[in-house]
């Protein structure tokens, strides 16, 4: 899972764009290579690969080599939504930044126009550029910081 | 390495000084205990367990089983600088907060202060408390924003 977030996007909207764009970079589409892109496709959110695996049937270790393929042709983007693997959703989808809660575990998926004002306050103080969609913003949410604040 | 942010912090400075915590806990300061502390305490930035087995020639499963004693005490915490394993420092180093160059691998280690112009916009845009001495934040330096920009 190294590539990730290095290789240009392809808004791709279906499992079978997808196939497509694989047939055209000269890869087969495999039963198991369609089914997880099927997955990730009717998935609202993010899913692990332990989450596909169990909903393809196919073994993690295969699903997590599926996963590097269809990332390596810019089809499928991972998050870190905090401890624990990488969440996995289709490129189309990789607008959507996070704020991840890190006690409840709660998120916030959001476009990244969203975001702009946070951005805005980083580059002005660190000239940094910041992105939040492979990694999120980690904190509190609303909810637990009034229960304990401090 | 559950624990992590929400055991309440020990200001402690020096290895000496936790291995009095660790007693006070009832726990024995064995060599390998001492080692991990003294390797953190003598390095200005925070280290992996990898590097600290390196350091003080412990094997990397003793190292990790120590890291998870101190950071239960309060003594340690952790902080995720990207892909792959946590790195490690004293809590007394805490109030540091980071940014991460996804592209370079550069980090700033700031002050918790230097972040609060960005903490206030995510409270009053999404009510949402952000840390970034856990989770940083990530993005792409000014050096690397500027080499290819967009």
């Amino acid at each position: 899972m190294t590539h990730s977030h290095n290789v240009p996007a392809r808004q791709v909207r279906s499992a079978e764009e997808a196939a497509r764009v694989m047939r055209a970079a000269g890869l087969r589409v495999t039963a198991s290579r369609r089914a997880v892109a099927q997955a990730l496709f009717a998935a609202s959110d993010p899913l692990t690969a332990e989450q596909i695996a169990e909903a393809t049937g196919g073994d993690p270790a295969s699903v997590y080599r599926n996963l590097d393929t269809l990332e390596g042709l810019g089809l499928v983007r991972h998050v870190h939504l905090g401890h624990g693997p990488g969440c996995y959703s289709p490129t189309a989808q990789d607008e959507r930044e996070y704020l991840v809660c890190e006690e409840c575990g709660d998120r916030l998926a959001l476009p990244a126009a969203r975001l702009d004002a946070v951005r805005a306050v980083v580059r002005d103080e660190f000239g940094f550029e910041a992105r939040f969609s492979h990694f999120p913003i980690v904190g509190r949410c609303a909810r637990c910081a009034a229960a304990s604040p401090g």
